[in-house]
């Protein structure tokens, strides 16, 4: 089969692999029908996570088709179309009983990481990928969800409510900050909204971004640009600040501007990826009886998110900006490179 | 000042009495801008309810404007624009610290039940009325919130919130079935609505209320009187049931239809006020791991609905069907009384 | 191998039957190492539980070790010492995802019941037995927990914690009665002491049991049949009853009894098997914000009570009263089958 | 009356000041039985808390009797014997509602914080003192209950239950570290064994101070100046790291310490009251699905350990290691800033 490979720092190549093949009762393999391209894969590429090395497929989202199931696995066949989730879950382990699937202990590669998909193993931007513990870590899609709607749910919908919405404790009444856009940050704008937030106010430096924002249901915008833009921010609590204040960027400056947001008894939901150490002023916080909370994506609740969208109650049709053939892969690739100034959110890549 | 006071079982009438006046350091006076009828009223013009005595000024909802305050009311001021809440909160006492002020044990009366207002004091179907505890049982509110939006929040939109919604655990995704569309469970549907439902299931015997439902956020309805009501509903599951059911009526035959309806796991909400025992299948229900909730109001959600009325994330305003004066308050019984008849949802009083 | 067969109503058998065998990658075979019988067991041997079949062997608790493992087994391995869980759970349903395994909708006997084996399958009262979803069903045992100490976490310590204590809510300072001190009220009562109770109240009609109530922890003790027992209970609280009753008998006077004790806001949690309906007076109960619970065992808590254990911080090694070879099985059910005489809580069957 | 009068960083006199007096209809007048010394009284002497000004009298803890109640105070009257709480609440601004009291926006200062006696106003080392808000802020005190045990109950008790404990989500079979063991961490240790931790490890730089951690509950000690102190540790988890791990010191390494010792999925409670801001290494730690918490104390669940401690569930005289008169307040201080040195935990100052 042909496969998206990865050879080291600013090389990739589409290229001729083996075909997957079963190697435990509990895998399957699928076919891919549709795959996606990360903010992540690109931060691979640049070789900051040297886990992936030489050799490696990448990619970690997909929609796909089941072709072929290890003896043990129950609940799938062959045909089903499926969803691969970002996370592969033992379901068995201290941490998958728990529902922890993020920190999985699972035997296959001892890696207490339940990420492995074109990271620790080859992944979905190929024409086939081997899914171990499939029955955790594939979720059948029904008819009606198209396979734009079910790209998202491979990770960025499951973390913008689980890491963002669900950490933040959002719920009714609350009015919420999120700090960057982005795709995560407009997966967690989407997804609060099923939690009856009084305001969700989208903060970004771009106003194309805010804008955006608002058809994913952000109330509010505030251009980070802007010097006032605690003071507008503000304004729209009853002065003491937000209720919940979830950072979608993952730099120091705006997880700052969360811990700037947040009123005391609320919450900071970190989402964003970081590169570096941040600072955090327990001399002006520790009377603030706040919480801060961050982590990588269970995917836990992806079935109930699957639920929502097939009965059109949380829109996931509006995430994918562009469309491509799988053969196209690299092309893909410099368009989402390049997002700022092609205004990709979630680009689908099609087999 | 003119009241509408009980003279025991059938009777009432539109008279003078004498103003209220400040008993406690605590109290407020209210003139009333607007006030409704509830079920209740109903019930204890019926002689249901023995606790009020020949005398009672009737009537526990009201909106309407604070024109006298007692020595040690903080945060409330002559004019202010306040929602009287149908539960009176000492604030202090062990069940209000834990917020559960549906059963304050306030001297004031040393009742063990929140709800005196019509019932064990004089209520606000009158051109003034005093209000115990000012500071925990009234609310203002913002200008832009009308009168009939106000109303609603003096006691049917927090019972089906917290009674309904808030016991029932309602959560992203779930299925979750209404018995009975009157306006306590159009309460519960319209606010159910903000945690995300996959489906929200109105069940009722007239085809009127269903449709009626639907303006709420019902997203399915069934006819009780439908044989095969039953399945009709279990179709919209996965075949194991609803997540949650919601009693709204207050008869056996209700009741036993939420069991009936309940998945494994599941929780039976129980907002009806009922006259008599029920049955309980224990022999067939003591392993389906479910709950049966019940109780009256704590209002204690009062300010977070407020909120979402004033940002227009709640509509507050589709429950008030009829409008009356204040002096047709007699007429206003007759219609609310012949609900099935008038379709009256609420009525407004206005002063 | 030798196994106890039920042979319908009144009817058993200690008797040759076939070795299991390893049926799906997931099972495992365990050599038991000691058994028990529980109140169950006696309800199927009643002809009370009509989907245990002719030919089926007994019993749903076990301790033992591992002999063989399917191919898709990881985490367990021949020679592992193990705790049977009562409850069989596939781990990847719809219902094990949310930890209930109570209600496993797994393929094997597509029964929507997490409890099978001695019911569906073949069960513990045996030389072996073949153990579907080995993974999520089987818990090594640490060498310091005797064999005495973990055969109460097959079924009653998790019973007790889960659908009374934890399914109660009981929490720090509560005042909490356990209706009933057979072998599962004393379970409730032993992990209650994990959450902070202020006072612990043994309800019985033997006043040797509740004199054993206190040794697991019990601070007060009331005799049921004492005229004023309500009155009794009433005084160990601020007058308004318990937080938390928990009904650990199965018929309708002690339901009834949880039901009178129980104050508003608190809950009644059911642990009892009942064999009729019982009366709910909703009429009086409405009002009185209460939650009712009940249910089957998830076995979700093992784990956490297996580490509590071994820590000495609960003790597991007060249940078993009597001590028989496995060839006395049936004399093990004579002495069981007549505890009120023989003070008989839990007996321990060694192969 | 005499009273210890903060004069100015170094400064501080027992002298002649005016009696309180009632000052607002929620008021009462308190005389002191006994008053206590925080660690905090220290920091202002030292000039670290600017808003505590000339003049006033120091202290927020203490038990005495009530000699006057305004015009609107029920449940307390002249002559109860009672626990001030270091946190004077409202009962009905926005906080308050939600019992967040450490942040009561009350009229009386309009601070925006429940600490205000010996802050923003006098203070309870002294005679007698004003209680504002007196429903909300004095707890009675059962007669079986010590003075001793009762002042720990102002502070230190609720601040490791709630800031502690609480926060930290500590719950059965848990293995949780607390990092520091002065009295506020001996609290911690005290009040986590109500919630059925497995184990219990506490650390500290003092032999002796872990020896006494063993008084409180706890399982283990670490000497934090051992080298392999979290090999330690480690040991006694599964090698993962802690379920909880408290911070009780206040400065960066011992913040540090503690995000080493949680486990993924963990939580960090910051109890320690710091003097700088710490470094939150979110390049290693976005991924770690942990959540750190840190906040004033609620004293909302003081009414819940005043049970437990009544009921001997929890052993409140372990703190008080000195006895002085109040006249002696100046030698109190003296002792007790020399704690490393006299061992003292909490003195106990009396009328």
């Amino acid at each position: 089969m042909k496969a998206l490979v990865y050879h080291g720092p600013g090389n990739k190549a589409w290229e001729e692999v083996p075909d997957p093949v079963i190697a435990s009762a509990t895998d399957a393999i699928v076919k891919i029908d549709a795959t996606t391209i990360c903010g992540t894969d690109l931060h691979i590429l640049k070789g900051d996570v040297p886990a992936v090395t030489e050799g490696r497929i990448l990619g970690h989202e997909g929609v796909g088709t089941v072709t072929q199931i290890g003896a043990a696995v129950e609940g799938l066949a062959v045909g089903d179309r499926v969803i691969i989730s970002c996370i592969s879950a033992c379901g068995h382990c201290a941490y998958c009983r728990k529902q922890v699937y993020s920190h999985c202990l699972a035997p296959e590669g001892q890696s207490g990481i339940g990420w492995i998909l074109g990271h620790l193993i080859n992944g979905t931007q190929a024409e086939y990928v081997r899914i171990p513990y499939a029955e955790n870590s594939l979720y059948k899609v029904p008819a009606t969800v198209t396979d734009a709607e079910a790209i998202v749910l491979s990770d960025i919908l499951p973390t913008g409510h689980e890491i963002g919405v669900l950490a933040g404790k959002v719920k009714a009444g609350d009015v919420v900050a999120v700090i960057g856009a982005g795709p995560v940050g407009l997966a967690t704008i989407a997804t609060a909204g099923l939690y009856g937030p009084s305001r969700l106010i989208a903060l970004d430096l771009d106003a194309n971004r805010i804008e955006q924002a608002r058809q994913f249901g952000a109330t509010d915008g505030v251009l980070s640009s802007d010097a006032d833009w605690r003071d507008q921010v503000m304004a729209m609590t009853d002065g003491l600040g937000v209720d919940v204040a979830i950072e979608a960027v993952g730099i120091p400056a705006t997880f700052a501007a969360a811990l700037d947001l947040v009123r005391p008894g609320g919450v900071v939901a970190n989402v964003g990826v970081h590169g570096k150490p941040v600072e955090l002023p327990l001399d002006r916080l520790w009377i603030a009886n706040i919480a801060i909370t961050m982590g990588l994506v269970n995917t836990n609740t992806t079935d109930t998110l699957l639920k929502l969208v097939e009965q059109h109650k949380l829109d996931a049709s509006l995430f994918v900006t562009h469309d491509f053939a799988l053969t196209e892969i690299e092309q893909a690739y410099d368009v989402f490179g390049r997002a700022a100034e092609t205004k990709a959110l979630k680009v689908l890549i099609r087999a």
